[in-house]
Parts: C-alpha cells; sequence; structure tokens
C-alpha cells in the first residue's frame, strides 16, 4: 500500500514549542522589574534555554516508566547496601540545578534565585524539585543555628558544588502513626558524647538519595523530666567506605505523582546526628527554616504548571481543528485558556509578595506584621494554589483530548499527578487553613488592616467574612476553619492579582 | 536495639475491608429490589466475594508498574509478530469474568448483570472493565445487525467464551487528526469480494488483545459518487497460523490511567473486514450499539468508584486517630465522607433510571420518548457523573493524607487516575452536552415534561433553565451548551436522588 | 522500496522441529524395554506432545529476561514480605508438571517415572526441574523417617497436588563459609517443645517458592556434650495469614543459568522445624534421600540437554547452506552432529543403568553391591556428564553461527547456560570425584569385578587404571583423585555404551 | 536473636582486589620493554586505576540486567524513532575511553595503545570494547581509502573527541542468509549521483549506537554486466533534525554475551552511502582494515579475559578455606591456577608477537612474508585463543563453587557468556582455520621457515604435521582443515611462549 497522507501530523505543533521559557515570559519581567531592579538577570537569560531544552529533555527521559527509582538492598557478598539508583538523566539533572546552576542555596537576588525555580518547575518534579526545596531548607537552618563541624561541612558542601560532585538535603519528619501531628513524633534521639543517636522510623522521607539529612526525633529535656521534638543533622554516610549512617532504607513509596523523585521508608537505628538549635525549639525551628521553604515551594510549582498548562494547550488549541477551524475558537476552550492564563498570573503575582514580605520579615530592621502576614498568607495561599493548579491542569488536558492523558505526549498528565503531591506535601490543606486561623487569632490580626496590606486598597467584601471567620473560631460551636476555607480562594487570588496589577501599572481595584 | 513499639500499624484498617461487596450494599439491593424484583440473584451472591477477594487480589497485582502490557514487534526468527504482552493477573482476571461469569454478553435479567458489571468496576480498570463494555458493544450490534458467517461466528465465541477459552471485542474508531469527529474517518474500506479490506491508521485501539474488532472506515457509496464512513468486523488473526490480520501494532500508549489496559496505535493494512450493516447507516450503528454501552459503562464506573472511595475512605477515617480522636470525628472530615456517600447513591441510581430507560427504548413495544430521555439523559450523565468521581477520589485520597498518594497503599490513586480517562473517553465532556442539547432540539422535546418523567414530579427550577439553554442553542449569540452543562449537574443528581427516594420508598420531592 | 527477496528464512528450520519428543527417541523406546517392559506407557504418550509443545512455549516464556524471579521484600502498609514473583509460564509449568503429572514424587513405575522428568528436562531448567528433584527428595527422607505430624503432612500435599493447588519441597544446605563442606554448617537448630527452631544463615536456597523446606542445621547432641548436624522439616509458613515462618528472604541470587529458578539467600531466625530422623545421622540421610536424586537428575539433564542440542543443531545444520550445500555435509559439522549423538545415547544409557542399580539398592532383597556400585557409579556419571554436556552444547551453538548465541533464536544458549549449573550444583567436580575415591577404598571394591559388573565383561584397560588410583590414595604423595578424575570419562562413557549395547541387543564389546 | 558470628564473610577477599592492573601485570611491562622500549607510558600509568577503579564499576553496573540495552521504536508523536537507549554507565564508560582515553583511533605507539585496550579488556565487553575495534576498522579503512568529505569528517570527528562528543563507528556485514560468506550478500548499493542508496537487511549489527557505519554492500560492475560486493560508509543520522539516515532499527538481539552491548537487526531503505575504495576490492579492503583489527581484539580480550580470571581466581582460592587450609593449597585448584597463569602469558605473548608482525606488514619497507606470517598466524590464534579462553575461565569459576556462578559476585560469568561471543565473532573456528590452510597453501608458505620464524628455532615436531596438513588439503580425500585445527593449539601457545620468552631473557628452546 502506497501511504498518500502525510503521517507526521503532530510537527506543526511541536514547532510551537517555545524554546525560551524566560523570554517569553513578560508578567515574570514586569514583576522583576518591580521586585529586584538592579539585580543581574544574566543567570535568567542563560536558564531560559536550559530550562526549556536541555533540563526539559531530561526530564521527560526520568518520567519513562522504566526510569523509575530502584532501590537494591544487597550485593552479592553479604552486604546490605540498599542502593537508591536514579536514571541517569535525574543525575544530569541534579548536576545542572546544584552544580552549574549553584540552586542548592539562596546566592545573589533573592527574586532572581526563586525566579530561577519557577522556571525550573516548569518541567514539574521530575527528581530535582524537591532537592531544591529540601537543601533551600537544611542550608536556612544550618546558616542560622549551626554552631558544630558537621553543620559548617554541610553548608559549605551545598555551597561548593560542583557539576562533578553537588551535595544536597532532604528533611524526614512524618511518622507512620500520621503526618501533620509532628509533636506525636516517636522516633528518639539518644545522647551520645557531643552527638546523638537516632532510632526510629520514618514514613516518608523525601529525596532519599541526598547526602544530608534533617529529622525530629524526640530527645529529653534538659531537666530529663519530660521529652519534645528537637531538630537534628544527620549525615547520610560515615565512615571511610561511605557506609550508610545506621539506618536501612526499608523501601521506596509509589506515589502517584513526583515519581521521579525517590521517597523511602527508613528506620534509624543509631544514625549520627547533631542537634540544630537548641532541642526544645525543634518544632518552631522547623517550621520557620524547613517548612516554610517546602511550602513556598509548592506556590512557585503551582505558578509553574499553569506556565506549563497554558503554553501548551494554547499550542495545541490553535493547531488542532474540528470541523474546519481551530478549537482556540470555541468559547468553551478559549474560556478555559483564559481561566488558566488568569489563575497563573495571580499565581506568580502571589510568589511573588510572598517572597516580599518574607525578604521583609526575615530582614534585621523587620517589623513584625511583616512576618505575621507572611506566614499566614503563605497558610492559606499553598493550599488554594495547588489545588487551583490542579484543577486547571485537569482542564488543559481535556483540550488536548486524548492525547491530553498521553504522558509521552505532552507533560500534562504528568503535571497533574506532580500537583496532587504539592497539595498533600507540608500539609494537606486542613491543616494549613487551621493553622491559618490559629495564627490570625493568636497574633490577634486586625481584618482590615491584614487585607488593606496585602491588597493596597480597602475590600470590606473580602475582610468582613475574614473576622467573621476568625470570631467563629472562638465563638462555641462555630467553625471558622470551614468559613476560612471558603475565603481563602478570594483572598489569595485577590492578593495575586492586586501584585500582578502593581508591576504592570494598573491602580488598585 | 530493641523495638519496643508496635511495626504493624495498619492492621486494624486492614482488618475492616469489607470482603463481599455485594452483600454490604443495602442500596443496591434496594435499587435490584424495585428494578429487577423476580431475577434469580445467585449469580451476585457468588460475585460479592468473588470482587473483592479474588478480583481484587488480580487488580492490584495487574496494577503494579512491571505489570504493565508490552509490546514485542518481532521474534528472533524475522517474523513481525506484535505480542501484546499482559500480565498474568489480567488473564486470569479476564478468564474469571468472561469466561466464569459469562459477562461478556448481557445473559439473564439485565439489572443483575450491569450490578455485576457495577461490583467488578469497584476494582478500576484494571484490564478487564473495557473489555465488557466492547464486548458488550460487539454483541449488541452484531445481534442487532450481523448475517455474513463471522458475525455469526464471533457472537457464539463470546457467548460460549470458557475459563481456557474465552473470546472478547475491541472497537476502534478514534483517528490521529482527531477523535470526536468520526465522520472525518480517513481509514478506507475497500471492496473486495465478500468482504472488504481495511486501509489506515487507528490512533486510540482499547482492548488491542482482544479476538474481534469492530472498526469505522470510509467506503464508497454504492451510487459510487462519494463515500461514507461504515462499521466493520474484522478479526484479529487470520489463517492457521494465528497470524495478525492485516495489520501492525505500532506502539501501546503510555496512558495517565486505565493502565493496565492496552490501548494500541495500529496501522491497517489490508486487514480482511465484514460490513456490519448498511454502511450508509454506520455513524448511527456506532452510537447506537457501540458508544451507547461504553457511556453506560462509564457512569457505572462512576458509581463503582464513588463506592469504593466510601468504603476505604470511611474505614480509614475511623481508623486514623490525631490529637486523641479518630479523623472521622472531625467536621471537615465527615462533612466530605456524606458528599461521597450522597454522590454514590444518587451516581447509581441514576444508572438505573438509565438502565430502565434503555430497556424500555430497546423493547418492541417501546415509546418514543424512552428512547429519546435516554439518550439525553445519558449524555448529561456521563461527564457530570465521571467529572463528580474524579473530584470525589481527589477528596477521598486527601483523608488518606500521604498515604493517599501511595499507590499500593488504598486502589485511590488508580480509580482518580482511571476516572480521568472515563472523562474523556467516549466523548469527553463539551462534545456530550453538545449532543444532549441537539437532541433536545432536534427532537422538539418539552422540558417540563421531560424533567417530571425523569423525576417524578414538576420541578419547575430545573425545567426552566433546561428551557432556557435549548432556547439559546437557536437564539442568535446565545451559547445554550455552556449553560446546559450548568445546569447538568443539577439534574443529573436529582435524576440519581430521586431513583433512590423511589427504591427506598421516599415521595418524590 | 518493494520486497522482493522473501523474508521469512527460517519458517523451513521451525517446521522442522520435533513436535513429539517421546515418538521421535527410539532409542528411550529401546531402553523402556529392556528395563521396565511391562510398565504402562500411556503417561509417556500424552508427555511427549506436552513436553515439545505446551511446556517448551512456557520454557521460553519463562527464559525471558523481562520474566525473571522477583522478590518484594515489603508491602505498603509497613509489613515484610519477602513475596518470590514467578511469571505467568513459571507458575502454569509447575502446575502441569506438579499438579496434572504428579512428578513430584515417584508413582507407578521408577523408569517411566524418570524417563518423563527426561522428557521434561529437555526444555531446560526452566523454573521446574529443580522443583521435582527437590520434591522427590523431600518425599524420598519423609517417606522413609517421617513419623511426625508435618513431615505426614508434607508428603500427602504432595501426593494430592492438583492443577489449582500443587505443593513442593525445596532444600537448603549451603552456608556461606563454604558448600560442599556440609559438617561445618553453622546454622542451630534449637529444641522447643515437640519441635526445633531454626537460627542463622542458608546462602544458596533454591526453589524458594517452595512449599516445604529440608533444612540442615547444627544441633546439640542427646548428651549434650557436643553438636552434629542433623536434617529438619521447615514449613515455609505458618499461621493463618500463611506469615513466613520465622525467615526472611534476603536476596534473590543471580546465576549464569537456571535464572527461572528462584534461588535466595535466606536468614533464619526461629522458624519452626521438625527433625526427619535422627539428628546425629542428619549427614547420612541427606546424602541419601536428599543429594542422591538430585545428582541423578542432573545425569538426567545431561542426557536431555544433549537430546535436544543434538536435534536443534541437526535440524539447522540441514536447513543451513554455504557454498550451495547443507553445512550438515561438511566433515567438520557432520562429526560435531555425531559426537553430540553418540555422547547423548551413553548419557542415557548411563541414567539407565544407574537407576537399575538404585532401584536393586533400595529394595529389601538389595546386594550391598548395588549400593555401592550406585554411589560410586553416581559420584563419576554426575560430574564426566554434566561437564561434557556443556562442552557439547557448546559446540552445538557453534554450528548456529550467530544464530547460536541468540538467546530467543534456540535454547541452545540457555541449555549451555544451565548445564555450568548442573557442574557446580550438589557438589563440583572435584568433590564428587574425592567422595567417589573415598567410598572405593572404604569399601574395598574389587576393581576388576566392579567393572566387570558395569559393563558387562571383562575390561582390564579400565580395571587396570582404576586399581591404580585407589591404590595411589593411600601411598604417601599419591594423588589419587586426579588419577580418578582422568579415568571416569572413560568408565561412565563405557558404562552408558554398554547399557546402550544391551538395549539394542549389541553383544558386550 | 543476637547474631554472634560476624557477617561480613568476604571483605578479606574484597581487600585484595587489584586497583591498578598496570602496575600489577609484570609481564606486560616486559613485553612494552621489549617491542616499545622508547615509548612514554604516562598514558598507562593513568590508565590502570581508571580500568580497575571507574571503568570496572562502570562495566558491573551496564551489565546488571536492568540496565540491558533498549529500543524505542516510536515516539508519541506519530514518528519512527527506533532510538537506541543506553544505561548511563555505558554512555559513561563510551566518553572514557573515546574522548577521554582517546582510544578510538591508533594514535602514539601503537604497543601503548593496544596495552590500553588489553587493560581495558579486563573489564570484558561491557559496552565498549567492541566500540573500540571497530571505530578501529573505521579509521583504518578511511585512512587508507578515503577520499570524499564525509570520510574525511568521519576521521576528524573519531580523532576529536571529546569527554562531551565522542563519535564513533560500526561495521554490518552479516546477513540473514548467513555470515561467514560474506560474497553471497543481498543488500544492494545503487548509484545516486555523487552516493550511493544502500537497500536491504542487515542481520547482526553491532554496536548500533556508532555515528558511522561500515557497510557491505552489492552492486553492479563498472562494465554494468555483473556485481560485485563492496565497502560503504553510511552515517547513521542526516538532516538537520538527526533523523535515522534511511533505515530502521528492527530489533535488538538477546545475546548470551557482550549484553551490554546493542546489536540489532536493521533494515536499510535507500541510506545515503559512500563508497570506501573501488567498490571491486570491497572484500580485500574488508578483510583487511576491519576484520583484522576486529580479530586482534578478539585475541587481546582472551589475553585480558585470562588475566582476569587468574587475578579473582587466586584471589579467591588464597581466601576461602575448606578443611582448615585454603583452598589454593590443593592439588587439582593450583594445578588450574597455574594453567590459567601459563595461558594468559603465551596469549599476551601472542597478541605482541602479533602485533609486531602487523606493524611490519604495515611499515612502507614490509617484507612480504610479514604480512603473510600476519595472517596465517591471526587466522589461527582467533579460535584457538579465545576458546581456550572460555574453557579457563570455565574452570575459573569452578573454583568459585556456588559463588562462581553468581553474575554480581564476580565478573567471571559475564567474561564466560563474553568469550563465547568472541569465538563466534568475526568468523566462527572452522572459517578460520579454513582460511589459513588456505592462506598457507595459495602463498606456498615453506612450513620449517615459517614456524622458525615465529618460534626463533627450528621445531620439527610442529613444522612437520604443518607441511603435512598443507598436503592433505590438496590430496584427493584429505582433510587438511581438520588436521590444522588439531595442531593450531600447540602452534599457537609456543609462539606466545616464544615471545614470553623473548621478553623474559629466556633463550629459544
Amino acid at each position: 500500500m502506497t501511504r498518500t497522507t502525510p503521517r507526521l501530523r503532530f510537527d506543526a505543533f511541536l514547532a510551537t514549542h517555545s524554546d525560551d521559557w524566560y523570554v517569553d515570559d513578560p508578567l515574570l519581567h514586569r514583576l522583576l522589574d518591580r521586585h529586584a531592579p538592579d539585580a543581574d538577570r544574566a543567570r535568567l537569560v542563560a536558564w531560559g534555554p536550559t530550562v526549556a531544552g536541555r533540563l526539559r529533555a531530561l526530564a521527560e527521559e526520568s518520567a519513562c516508566p522504566e526510569n523509575a527509582p530502584r532501590l537494591r538492598h544487597r550485593d552479592a557478598h553479604d552486604r546490605r547496601v540498599d542502593e537508591v539508583v536514579l536514571p541517569a538523566s535525574t543525575l544530569e539533572a541534579l548536576s545542572v540545578v546544584h552544580g552549574e546552576a549553584g540552586l542548592g542555596a539562596v546566592r545573589g537576588d533573592p527574586f532572581v534565585h526563586y525566579a530561577m525555580t519557577y522556571l525550573l518547575a516548569q518541567n514539574g518534579e521530575a527528581g530535582v524539585a524537591c532537592s531544591l526545596a529540601c537543601t533551600d531548607g537544611l542550608v536556612r537552618a544550618l546558616d542560622a543555628l549551626g554552631d558544630a563541624g558537621p553543620h559548617r561541612t554541610a553548608v559549605r558542601q551545598v555551597r561548593e558544588s560542583l557539576p562533578d560532585g553537588y551535595v544536597h538535603g532532604a528533611q524526614f519528619v512524618t511518622e507512620i502513626q500520621g503526618g501533620s501531628d509532628v509533636p506525636a513524633n516517636e522516633a528518639r534521639a539518644v545522647p551520645d558524647g557531643d552527638r546523638y543517636r537516632i532510632h526510629g522510623q520514618k514514613w516518608f522521607c523525601s529525596n532519599i538519595a541526598a547526602d544530608w539529612f534533617l529529622v525530629t526525633a524526640r530527645s529529653r529535656t534538659a531537666t530529663g523530666d519530660g521529652t519534645h521534638v528537637g531538630l537534628f543533622l544527620v549525615p547520610a554516610y560515615r565512615g571511610p567506605g561511605r557506609e550508610r549512617n545506621g539506618y536501612t532504607i526499608d523501601r521506596l513509596k509509589d506515589k502517584l505523582g513526583t515519581r521521579e523523585l525517590a521517597t523511602a521508608e527508613v528506620m534509624f537505628d543509631g544514625a549520627e546526628a547533631w542537634a540544630v538549635g537548641p532541642t526544645e525549639r525543634g518544632l518552631a525551628h522547623l517550621l520557620r527554616y524547613v517548612l516554610t521553604p517546602s511550602r513556598f515551594a509548592c506556590v512557585l510549582f503551582a505558578a509553574a504548571a499553569l506556565r506549563r498548562a497554558e503554553r501548551i494547550a494554547g499550542e495545541y488549541a490553535r493547531f488542532r481543528e474540528a470541523f474546519g477551524r481551530p478549537i482556540a475558537e470555541y468559547p468553551l476552550v478559549s474560556r478555559t485558556l483564559e481561566q488558566i492564563a488568569t489563575a497563573r498570573a495571580a499565581a506568580l503575582g502571589c510568589a511573588f509578595e510572598l517572597l516580599r514580605l518574607w525578604e521583609a520579615a526575615e530582614s534585621p530592621d523587620r517589623q513584625d506584621h511583616h512576618a505575621t502576614d507572611f506566614r499566614i498568607l503563605l497558610s492559606l495561599a499553598k493550599p488554594v494554589l495547588t489545588r487551583q493548579a490542579t484543577a486547571l491542569l485537569h482542564e488543559a488536558m481535556s483540550i488536548l483530548g486524548g492525547n491530553g492523558i498521553e504522558e509521552r505526549f505532552s507533560p500534562l498528565p504528568r503535571l497533574y499527578r506532580d500537583s496532587a503531591i504539592m497539595e498533600i506535601w507540608e500539609g494537606p490543606h486542613n491543616v494549613l487553613f487551621t493553622q491559618a486561623l490559629n495564627d490570625l487569632c493568636r497574633f490577634q490580626v486586625d481584618a482590615e488592616a491584614f487585607v488593606e496590606r496585602l491588597l493596597g486598597s480597602p475590600r470590606p467584601e473580602i475582610a468582613g467574612p475574614l473576622a467573621a471567620a476568625m470570631d467563629g473560631r472562638t465563638r462555641p460551636g462555630g467553625d471558622g476553619t470551614v468559613a476560612l476555607a471558603g475565603l481563602a480562594p478570594t483572598l489569595v487570588r485577590a492578593v495575586g492579582q492586586a501584585a500582578v496589577d502593581r508591576a504592570s501599572g494598573v491602580p488598585a481595584r
């Protein structure tokens, strides 16, 4: 049979893919102009084609099912090794982000730094976004609290990462009896000279291939009459033979998303550890230095995933014809594309606003409301924006029809699955809404002033219900969390839109 | 280290799993009591433990990544074989449903038959639900239209399936240039004596391991002055060596969901085929006999997936404690559990109402409004219920926290991914809403009477907007589809709830 | 491009494959006529097409790299399960040989029984030959020595095996410090009421998927002043949940051959066990009941592998042409084919002679020289014939040229790899030659009479060197083992040829 | 249970492994002293730890079954891509040998160059030894015969290889109708302007991941009245998108050995090609430039594999104790170790003698007997030494007992399997013996002078039978090939031993 029909139907679609995700993102430029007008953007200029080209290809390779992380428990010589086998593509991507781009710790302008993270995250997890977020938290904790030799070694190794030898971190908090309830941790840290020994199981150990772990564990109080949960630095290996440092990796999780990331079940049995900060402050430090960058990374992921969805769904909708015209011209499709674009803009705007507050909160001349505003807004934005990302990635897939659910046709199914993980990671929705409400009440936040600070103008239609939600928490039988959960999407999107407006020179609404 | 903490934290959770999904489903009993009061339920009694035990275990095994279907293109002797390799667990499941349970074609009472399908579908796709839906369509088409020898052979083989030798069907419609627009099919059927030869590519060929394919292809009209899309029966194999019948299987899709099901890209190049019915009626027959059972299967899947989610999320919420009490007692969790239960009931009720209409529509003494009501309700229910299933499976996963996104911990991530496929399969949302609106207008349906027939009482708050949507289609600039899409969830859920109420002796609202 | 050359070059070769390995084996018929003239051969008649058809296809499927046995250490619910995953093809083959053919224990005429084993082994190991040999040993030991309930249960389960529920055995002897030196076993058996508890590691645990294990372990003597190595029966599972009985499966070996067979490293830590016979007789019982059937199975394998090689290499040599004529006509090729045929005949003859001696040795009215002759001949035949098989499989592969080393083109590479395992299994060459020499001396065998008994006529050219080798063992500085190793091939082949001659009516040479 | 026995039994064994294979090889030093006294050995000094360390580890990783080469036929966008997926370890090893060490083409002293190849080959094939041999042949052919632009491009790219961008070659000769009979090639080369188009199938295409292929194909003679088999250069890719150059990769072979090396079945259908040298001289050039380096590589492999076996078996025999003393002290074991050492020395000596002759033969002032002696000796040495390597690797495995056949315990099973491939590759035994005899007769070699030239002294006990074998070829009914095959081992080992003796200052025997 002679094939008379042209076979390569998708060439025109593939040809429209952007090859520089920095250059093609005017909103990102405007936000950087506003927040980091003087920062050097050379790294971003180089990064745009890297993320859209080399790292995109590596992510697609890592995402192939046959490249899923594997665990080899034992070698042939009767030694337990628990070797985590990552594919060449993930290893190369880690080398690029840590060794070439030096993204393991914030260096230079933080807006530029996280803009690079945002661009990277348009490739989804693909094994390396989690590594960056965890290493960020490790370095922040050790920079602030580190005093022992291993503390300094870890930070130095991260900062001196090279393509052939990078170092990264991980954080193990969740235990089998439950994730969010960190105070209920059962793993124990037992003093042993100038260090501790960790015993017990951790149930969700992401980025298990890291070199340094931050681990929460219960230790005895100084007075000896009780225990509390402290924060500890644990080297992955010990001794000249680089043996596992007193723990076994018992299983790799088989997750719905972020499958390129090796997440393990770990049993500690005598691992050497060094306390990070006073052990009685472990939970506070965990939140401030470790969970916060991870939650912020989730917000960046949400914006990034929507940016990718906007691009791919738009390209496909302009390429694919039905009944004689591009499907982009159909009202339902064009409406969906608009929703994605609007949501992406607000998500990115919100991320920049969060970063502005974070920087102010961490600066020496901080005003307290910056820290409070940041905490609360982050607790609201993380669940709202990750959930929205999942929902709109679903819509974007639908635009591609049957091709939309093909994992190798586009990254949309992968981003969709990744996004569902972001929703759960570092605190699911209800936990974070509860925490936000607690903070609002504990710090006796003035709803009106809070809303005006974030939105740039008084917005009684938002401040009113917010005050009512706060009121509901204390009132007998009131369920302020439900009310806050209902209100949060409106508030978060408004914050994001206001940030976009400001960067675009649009007056406050 | 002596392990003093008990390790097996989940035993109590696992012990609560139901081991008979028929017995533990009172609503199903009530619906059967109403719709099939005299039917023998012995098959169901046996089926309850089978689906909850043996088939559940097989489905879980099939869902392991290492058991994904594989394709072997060539053997070592220079022969192209395109062997589709399914794991033992999928083959055994197919043997059970086709060979032992005889579910390939409706036999006995249809309500009992589809109740068995609903119970089976609580295991998700897992490789066999699609096979049942496709074989159902094949047999319906051939029963109604078959006249040639191969037609009769195919039906007989399906009906005579045994555990050691079952026969099943598949349907290949979608082409690379688009799925929903079947009239644009480019594959060709060329007459060759008493049969045809199929040439061209099919882009989504699910259940490719089947024995008989129903294929749409373009053939010349009798007058020779044009072409139309007809329906053809294609044996998978030919000749004594059981070679592939004039086609190659070029690739297996890597899908987000229903991964246990082998879906292929196929190139026909001379496959022997027999027309099924007059070729000029191909599209109408496709819709009536082939797409309809598939869409109905999607509705059953939605009810089944929610039933499973209700069970697992409930069991987990009663097992898992946080801050000293089971999480089922927390308002957000209990509310979600209720939503899932309510939605499941309505979905199952709607499925029974659809089946009642379908049976009436296909009966000899049919009244036309049965056929019309069925068509329209199915077009509305399929998108509404599959989308709702996806959303609520997402909520169910959240109740399990980090364990919720672990693919081996529970079937929820798999059902969630499967459900996303059900949304796309056999027509995505916008296509079906458009078709429903077309039908409403084409058959000049009286909105008030239609709603009253479905709900058992006049419901102006639904009938009014429905009439408006119909009106919007014809009005210049009106977009009735968007209006109908917005209204459909209310209508479909009301239909389902009304069916549940009737079965439960609750008066119409 | 139009393909004008015919593509399917190997069809003619494939068409010559025998489809009944019993019918096409006249030598087997002659040997059975002589040794089991009155035995019913109905099972063999049915077995011929089964091994050449269904079991051959299953073996080829099991041998695909993707079907290698896998080990799942843990499930998602924090339970160590050590599940051994075998492919569907291996499971079906086990079901056929145990459940359908009842080959787990000798039933009916032993010559017919082992003729069936010989036919089966023409498919190589492929996961089931080892299972048969091990189960044979298990039943022999328990039939002779069993007195406890579990002993009787194990034997009954094996004998009552059905296709849907078969039971088989395994034997774990080798430890990490060395295989052949069983008296050095370190694993311990500690009394616990009416049973024992096993502790310690076993390093080569073949057929790990079995239901019952025979395990050697060190226990305290009755007088309590020492230890000895006893034989114990260990159920694979215990309790209603069929948990592993006090051991972990730590790793599967990655072997050169018999890859379809799961061989594990096992750590016992409290497994329940029942002594089999008096513990002080453990080593003797191990040799008599367990190692002997395994070594005999190696002899059968050698004959079977050569039979397969003879068939395939012959078919290929007659099919393939070079320079205008079939390569079978070239002197080097035809000579090799003859060598294979001759060696196969002698190996099968030797197997029948061994079985004759074994039966006589085990019969109630046994004459002692039968037992001694059998022991010594088996110790010589096992290394000689397995090594010869490896060498000639190598030659057979060479006849197929490049196609000869393609694992999917023919079974020859697989049989070649399997044969290398047979050489090591149950005692490598030097251990067995040493044991044969020890036995010759210990029982003060008369070399001339021994040779005449085996060969049917005086053969001084063999008996002389044999006596000299015996002499060399005791003489200071003499190395009788080396001399015996040099002589053994001649003796073993002569025994085999004499058996063939007798069966063929040829007078003793 | 407290584990009182030390678990890590093999640490002492592992600790004895050499970490510099150049330094620990005195014979290699002596041979280099004799043959390349003035050559710079800096590359060798650096290479010793690299092959024993980094490349050894990469080879072991590449050899894991899960790292076998894979073939992806199609992408998700309806494009046939035939992507050959190699593991990271193989890619890194290729980068080291081509990009870092520059071993793709001879540079500097040839004795040093091939000494590096010999050291590398101690890791077995592991994916890269074949690449070196093929690239060597490619460059030799193009250096001697190349005149077109692509010829020069290919050579330049090989010579300019860098770690990040290396280029290598492959050679496709064998067709499905037979390997050795190159004159029977059916693939066709059709002129197309200044180039050719290749059509037809090649059946054993090793190193398919290469960038340039040398392909034999049949083209029409200049006079047009016949055809002959010519040699052609075919780029692997063409066009800006680096599409496959007019061929499909239909299947990867599943080979007994050299499994890390991707060997394919390829169908050419219009590939662009450039003739290399006059097409009527294709067969002669193939032998001289392409097959010769490959056969020499097989000889180097044989020496290298034995060197590795000598090392590992010796280390194990000194480590493992049985009955209270190291097994190295047992006569059978020590004898085997001696055999391996002696055979290794002779094989390496023979390789150096071959290289000396080759260099002389290719030098401008060549004497004809150098070329003839080299041709004949290579034809004899390749089958003799590869077969001997297989046999002695088998013996080495036996010394390790059960651990000997474990693929991950030591490289011995892998080297054993690789060696079986070397025996078949580039001409199996009978083809090469036939060719040697043809050459002896065609060039009317004087047996006595030939033997004296190679051995350094008259050796009538070898020269006599050699002359008789030559005589047997021409005598009616004589089978000189069989005689030569019988004599060849003695001759080849004597040549090797004489070379060793000369390098060691031992007088000729």
